[in-house]
């Protein structure tokens, strides 16, 4: 161990570790030393008592955690929530969410995505994968505010090649800043909006720049149908066909793959990983969920994900890392299924490994970047305390995140933003509402029409 | 209006309202005249600028709701919290449950209930009905700490005919106490556990003595096919053969009614009610969830409710509101069914009635009872707002509560309980721990055996 001063000490927490089979434990009255933004090591309070450092926190009675990882949003549609409520998707989509989207300044993107990210990191999110438009904006805001993100500029067919040559353009320009806190990746819209040919290029694109692709399949289970009828494969397929499943493949939702789709998953050469985002589902009515079992018993990864708040209503992942146990059970007819501790996996290096950041984050680790957040416990509703992967999967809330840590940066402490004006974002959205939700132009970006 | 000052004055904020067909709305700059625990007006900001008051609340950003109901719970069960994690219910009941309650002291149901009135306070809740053991402990708590409740001494035929006396005598000698905040009611633990002969002599009862009562039944498609294998009826018609359905009744889940069920109770002669706690029918994997759209059909109201904490892991009714919602849609396949309109209707008045208290709380107008929440919607995951219920069911959360008043009385300001000390209440209970969990004696207090 160094003997310069650390840069950040959080002392007499219990810490969220990984065995050597990624079994989760807790070790108790520890200390995190936190040194270039990285985790130098996990001690005991005890022997962190001498140790000098530039900064300390005192979290006895709360939990440290790999920080949350949002695997599939689009932080700027923030703006919308509560704007499309009760709709069947295609309504959803058609009626309000693309006409208003036609209006879409980077003014807006920009303020939207401020409340986004104000919304993860008090919620104990350290890091997003969003997909969506003026991504140069989101990356600001990125830059500025201190959070990990994973990011790609979204494209329809529609927009002609030039779509494909912005997202591509965006992904090389972006990769690797932030001080390394922002990747990139390609983001095709979905395999009902955008061409075989242009899925097919983004493959290629992908290969030829080591790029990973993150875009929206099998969505529900009327894509798929929809998918049979048209072509006679499943959305799984075309991506397949297009040679999307050779590269570092993010799909969001899945609740649409099917039986004969695992297979092809399974002999894929990338490394494919599937987002669930199960809010959403229950919401828009969709017949299933992310066949998360299927997917885990082909080795394919897991992530959490709260969709867009026009849909999701928030950002909350916390609450994704319940719902996902929950709706798991229920959908398997098991209640031994989905455990707090397989919750908790899924919440840590699943969902680091669907972002491509599997060896760098998702665990507090020697050597893995500091993205942690400290969980305070002291609250009757987590008290008392039998089992502590149960407390923090299903009675802790995100509101229970007291602190905020992405690099080795302190972004919210003791539930205070030190990166964001939450009430001048507030302000200066609210002028602009108007105007954004206008949908006299009967304009749409695109048509729902799986 | 008198001109002796108000009791408490609450202003600036937006009123959650209903209308006279029930419809919900929403005051603007509203404020709330309070007077001898009674909502006395709700008149407009301005108006009340020259009102004088004993006790001010400035509520400017926060919406003034009907304190949550939670109409189903066993509060002292907090103390097992996270005990019986991933089980099947046979085995959540005969190998942790039932074993563990064999140990219970009137010691741990005073500090569980402590905590769980806690608990209930920081969430929003403002009334709950108990169905558990050393009623009338639960009811020193209740009458110490400020909230409503509507209490029944929970009774097994294996108890013998002093069970069923007990609950009789707990309910006549408690009802009205605690200057009108507890009511009570019979309650017979379940028709697995109570014989024909019992809930016949129940019904009577309650009859005669104008009491209410409160039991599970029908509570998973399990129970009613066993009860149609072993009986040929199902558990609501042994209910009806026991003459409770002509008594005030409020019946616990309610997931095993089916079809042939509604009829019955359509034409039944009592106030029935059904309590739904739908996070624990997904954590059990229950087939079902409450029907709530048939019941609606029949005018039969359903109240929202946690169960206890070791099946549902928190008393966080907020959360059972935004689940009610979420898995009507997923189970009904319509999107637009239960709205978040409808939601509230069942958290507000619904819920009032369905603890036999419709006339007295669940809506904040003249004559109520003043259980008043105040929720702040300042956060950045409830802004913007482009549809007030949208964002109170879908994005805010018990933890925006910052203010809660039964009967004119605030047991929680910005967030500071007053009526509580949790962390003695955690030190007590957390030495009591290892005697309450013990289950090395073999005994358990009843046996699950549908």
């Amino acid at each position: 161990m160094s003997h310069s001063p650390a840069d950040l000490l959080i002392t007499g927490c219990t810490v969220l570790v990984h065995d050597d089979q990624e079994r989760i434990g807790f070790e108790q009255d520890a200390a995190i030393v936190v040194r270039d933004g990285r985790v130098e090591s996990v001690t005991s309070a005890a022997d962190a008592v001498g140790l000098a450092a530039v900064e300390r926190i005192e979290a006895r009675g709360q939990v440290a955690l790999p920080g949350l990882v949002n695997c599939h949003t689009h932080a700027p549609m923030v703006a919308l929530r509560g704007l499309a409520e009760d709709l069947p998707t295609e309504e959803w989509f058609n009626d309000v969410v693309w006409p208003v989207e036609s209006n879409l300044t980077e003014k807006d993107v920009e303020l939207g995505a401020r409340l986004a990210c104000a919304e993860m990191i008090r919620a104990g999110v350290t890091c997003f994968a969003d997909h969506y438009f003026s991504m140069d904006t989101v990356a600001a805001v990125v830059t500025e505010c201190g959070l990990r993100a994973h990011l790609g500029e979204a494209y329809f067919s529609s927009q002609g090649p030039q779509g494909r040559e912005k997202s591509l353009e965006f992904a090389l320009r972006h990769r690797g800043t932030a001080d390394g806190r922002i990747t990139t990746a390609l983001a095709p819209h979905a395999p009902y909006t955008v061409t075989d040919t242009d899925l097919a290029a983004t493959a290629q694109l992908a290969l030829e720049h080591g790029l990973p692709v993150h875009l929206h399949a099998a969505e529900n289970r009327d894509q798929t149908d929809t998918s049979l009828a048209r072509h006679g494969i499943t959305p799984i397929e075309v991506l397949d066909r297009a040679g999307l499943l050779a590269t570092d493949l993010l799909i969001a939702h899945g609740t649409g793959i099917i039986d004969r789709d695992l297979p092809v998953l399974e002999r894929a050469s990338g490394r494919i990983a599937v987002a669930t985002a199960p809010r959403g589902y229950l919401k828009f009515a969709w017949p299933d969920t992310t066949p998360i079992r299927a997917l885990r018993a082909i080795g394919i990864p897991v992530g959490l994900a709260t969709d867009g708040a026009a849909s999701n209503n928030s950002l909350d992942v916390w609450e994704s890392m319940a719902l996902t146990s929950l709706v798991q059970k229920s959908t398997e007819g098991d209640p031994r299924w989905l455990t707090s501790r397989q919750a908790l996996h899924h919440a840590t290096l699943q969902s680091a490994r669907a972002v491509g950041l599997g060896d760098s984050i998702g665990c507090i680790a020697p050597g893995r970047r500091a993205d942690i957040v400290l969980v305070d416990l002291t609250g009757p509703h987590t008290q008392p305390v039998h089992d502590l992967a149960a407390t923090l999967v299903h009675s802790a809330r995100s509101a229970d995140v007291r602190t905020t840590i992405v690099d080795g940066r302190v972004l919210m402490r003791d539930r205070e933003l030190l990166t964001l004006d939450v009430p001048a974002v507030v302000r200066e959205l609210g002028e602009r509402l108007p105007a954004l939700v206008d949908r006299s132009h009967g304009r749409r970006i695109q048509e729902y029409d799986t």
